[in-house]
C-alpha cells in the first residue's frame, strides 16, 4: 500500500473509533518508521499485539510499549505533547529503567536553533501578576506533604551542588545554598532580597550562617507558612521576613538580589519588568546579584506537555536572553556564569528514585495518572539535563560601577575562606 | 553674553583661525561647562592662558590642560573622538598620573544601554578577508621590536591572569596560558586549532606542557616568523604548526578550538562565519572550545578614536551577541564564563608603566605623536577596564552533545591536579 494511503486509512480507522488489536499494513508501516528512529539509540518498540518491528541484534536498553493505534499515531504526529499524555494514561509504557530510556530517546533529535522555535518563544504569553500566582499555585500548592515525601529534609526544590562525588542529596542541597552565599560574598549585616523563596531554606541559610538580613518573596501560601514556621523555630524572625507578594512589588534598595529557580517561571515578556526591579533594588555601589535558573542553548519553548501538565507559563531562557532583556537594561555586568546541568541531572536522579520509593502511596493518595505524570516529569527532566536539552545556569552580576568583589575564583568559591565555610556547613 | 551667541562667536573665531591666547567670554562659559562635569570626579581644567575655572577646595587628582580654543570646543562637541587626537598632538595634556585621571574622567558618564549605540553597533562594517589582513597589519606589524620593548618576555599581548597579588607580569601571563589549557582540559595528543595566535606563546605552551598538537592561524607575518622561530628553538615543530592564513579557512576537525584576543577584531558581521567555523571544526563528541575576548555589558561601538588610530575594524561584543550570533548557531552550550576585567586593568597598568620607561626611545624611533597615542591608548584602556566600560570574558563551551568535562570548578581550575599544574608552570 502506498504510504499516504496507509496513513489515510489509519486516520480513518481512528475517526471511526476502531480499536481492534489486529495490526494493519498502515500500523506496520508507521511502526517501522518510529522503530527506525529509536533503534538508533537502542530502544525497542513493542505494539499492542505484542509484536515488535525491532530488527537490531543488539540487546535494547529498554522497550517502548504502545498500547493502541491512537498512541502510535500521536507519537509520530506530535511526540512532544503526545508522549506525556499517553504515558500518564498508561496507553504508553516503558519496560526497563525509565530514565536511561528517556535519555536515549532525547538523543534522537537535537535541541538546535530554529526560527520556528524562536518565533514560538517570542510569542510566549506575558505572565500577569494574577496568572503568575495561578501558575505557582498549580505546581507548588500541591501541599507541603507531597513534596516532603521525596525532597531533601530542607525542602530545596532546585538543582543541588554535589561538591564531591560522595555527597548525599541533603549535603548537596546545603552545599548549593552555601555556594550561592559565597558567590554573593555575603557579609554580616548585608541586606538581601530573595525573589521566589520556596520553603525558605536559602533565606534561613543566609541569615543563620552569613548574618544577612533577608526579605524573601513568594506567592505560594503553603510554602510561606512553612518558611515562616521554620524561621520562628530557628529564632531568626528578626533577620528573615517572608512576604506574601510578587517579587515585582519589592521596594527599597539592597546589597544583594538573589533568585534561585524562579526565572524559568517568569516568562520572557516579563524580563523587562525584572530588569526594572534589579535596577531599582540593587545598590549601585557595592551591590550584586545571582540568578540561578533552568536555561537553554537556543531559544525554544518548553516541552508543551510539561508546560500544560506540570509548569504552566514556564519558559527556560537562553543566557543571551537573560543578558539582553534583563542584565543589560538593568545596567549590570556579568561577572561569572557556571553551568551546573550535570548536577541537576544527578539531583533529579535522587528525586526520581525517592519518588519511585513512595509511588504506591502517591497512587493511593493522588491517583495513577498523577503518579505517572510526575514519574515521567522527573525522569524526563533528568534525561533533558543529562543530554544537554536543558542547562542550569548560575549567573553572578554587579552594577557596572561595582567591580567584582573577588580577585580570583579561589576566593569566590570560598576555598580560601576554608574555616568559615566549613563551619557554616555544619 | 547669551550662551548661544558666545558659542557662535567661538565657532566664528575658530573659522577665522583666531588663535589668540586671550580668553573670551565664550571660552570662559564653555570652560565652566566642561569644568562642572569633570569637577565631580576631582579633575581640574587648565586653559591656555594658565587660568582655571576649578572652584572646589579639594586638591584635584590631576589637571587636564587645554592648549587652545579648538581643543576646548572639540572636547565639548565630540569628546570621544577629539580627546585622543588632541592628546596625541599635544594640544591636550594631563598633569599628574595619566591613568587615574582617565579613570576619573570615564566615571563622568555611564557605559549604558542606548538604542543609538545598538544601531551603530549593528552597522559595524563586515570584515572581509582582505580588510582583516589590513587591520591586523595596521596594529601588529608595527614590528616585533616595538612590542618587545614593553610586553612580557613571552610576548603575550592579551589580558594576564594574576592568580595571586604578588605575581609579576611574566608570571601572570604564564598563569593565563595555563588557565586556558586547564579550562580546555587539554590531554596529551589532543588536537587544537588556535585562531589568532599572536607570537605563538599559547600554542607553544599547549604543546610543551600539555602534549597537544596545535595548528595556529595568524595573518601577521612578523608575528608568524617569530612564532615559528620559537617553535624551532624549543624543538616543538612536530607538534605546533603556524599557518599564514585567516582562521576562516581552517579545515579538519579538532578536539579543541581556542581563540585569545581575536574575537574583538572579527567584527559583528563575521560572527556567523565564525559560528560555521566552530560547527565544522569542533568535534561534536568530546570537543570543546574557549573564547577569550574584550567585551561589553551593552552593545555600543568601540571608542571612535581607538577605532581610527589603534584598532581599525574592532568591535568588543556583549556576551549575548557572542551567544546569539556564534555559540547558539554553532550548536554549542556555554559551560563557564569568567569576567577578568580587573586582571586586564592590572595587565595594562604593567604595560603602561613599561611603555613609559622607554618613552624617550619610542619618541626618537616613532615620533612624539605616536608615543603619545600609545600612552593614551594604554592608560585609557586601563581606565576602561578598571571602571567597567570594558569587560574581559573567558567563555568555555562544548557541543551540546558533550557534557562538561569536569564535575566542579575545583577540577576545571586544576587545583585538584596540583602537582601536574605546578610542574607545568615551571
Amino acid at each position: 500500500m502506498h504510504p499516504a494511503k496507509a496513513f489515510e486509512r489509519t486516520v480513518g480507522d481512528l475517526r471511526r473509533g476502531a480499536t481492534e488489536s489486529r495490526l494493519g499494513v498502515a500500523d506496520r508501516w508507521l511502526a517501522a518508521r518510529l522503530q527506525s528512529v529509536i533503534e538508533s539509540v537502542d530502544v525497542r518498540l513493542e505494539l499492542w499485539d505484542g509484536s515488535s518491528p525491532y530488527s537490531a541484534t543488539s540487546r535494547p536498553i529498554g522497550d517502548l510499549i504502545v498500547r493502541d493505534r491512537r498512541t502510535l499515531l500521536g507519537l509520530i504526529v506530535n511526540p512532544e505533547l503526545y508522549f506525556g499524555d499517553a504515558y500518564m494514561s498508561g496507553r504508553l509504557d516503558i519496560r526497563g529503567a525509565i530514565a536511561p530510556v528517556l535519555e536515549a530517546l532525547s538523543r534522537t533529535s537535537a535541541p538546535e536553533y530554529s526560527w520556528k522555535d524562536r518565533v514560538l518563544a517570542a510569542l510566549a504569553l506575558p505572565t500577569t501578576l494574577a496568572s503568575a500566582r495561578r501558575n505557582v499555585h498549580h505546581h507548588y500548592d500541591l501541599g507541603n506533604d507531597f513534596y516532603q515525601q521525596w525532597l531533601d529534609t530542607d525542602l530545596v526544590y532546585t538543582c543541588a551542588y554535589f561538591a564531591n562525588q560522595t555527597m548525599s542529596l541533603e549535603e548537596a542541597q546545603r552545599a548549593k545554598l552555601d555556594l550561592v552565599c559565597r558567590k554573593l560574598r555575603l557579609q554580616p549585616g548585608d541586606t538581601v532580597v530573595e525573589a521566589g523563596c520556596g520553603w525558605g531554606a536559602l533565606a534561613v541559610h543566609m541569615a543563620r550562617h552569613y548574618g544577612a538580613r533577608v526579605r524573601a518573596f513568594n506567592v505560594s501560601r503553603e510554602q510561606l507558612s512553612y518558611a515562616r514556621e521554620r524561621a520562628r523555630r530557628e529564632g531568626l524572625t528578626d533577620r528573615v521576613e517572608f512576604i506574601d507578594d510578587d517579587y515585582r512589588n519589592v521596594t527599597g534598595e539592597f546589597d544583594a538580589f538573589v533568585s534561585v529557580g524562579m526565572l524559568e517561571h517568569v516568562g520572557l515578556r516579563q524580563f523587562r519588568t525584572l530588569a526594572n526591579v534589579l535596577r531599582r533594588t540593587v545598590r549601585r555601589n557595592g551591590g550584586r546579584g545571582l540568578l540561578h535558573f533552568i536555561g537553554r542553548d537556543a531559544p525554544r519553548p518548553l516541552n508543551p506537555w510539561i508546560r500544560r501538565r506540570i509548569f504552566p507559563g514556564a519558559y527556560p531562557p537562553t543566557l543571551a536572553e537573560v543578558g539582553t532583556l534583563i542584565l543589560t537594561p538593568a545596567g549590570m555586568s556579568i561577572v561569572d556564569v557556571e553551568n551546573l546541568r550535570l548536577h541537576y541531572a544527578r539531583t533529579l536522579g535522587h528525586w526520581h528514585k525517592r519518588f519511585a520509593e513512595v509511588a504506591d502511596r502517591m497512587r493511593a493518595q493522588y491517583g495513577g495518572e498523577f503518579e505517572r505524570a510526575w514519574e515521567l516529569y522527573l525522569a524526563g527532566s533528568q534525561a533533558a539535563f543529562a543530554t544537554g536539552w536543558m542547562q542550569l545556569f548560575q549567573v553572578v552580576f554587579t552594577p557596572f560601577e561595582t567591580p567584582p568583589r573577588y580577585w580570583t575564583r579561589a576566593e569566590l568559591d570560598g576555598r580560601h575562606r576554608g574555616a568559615r565555610c566549613t563551619a557554616a556547613m555544619r
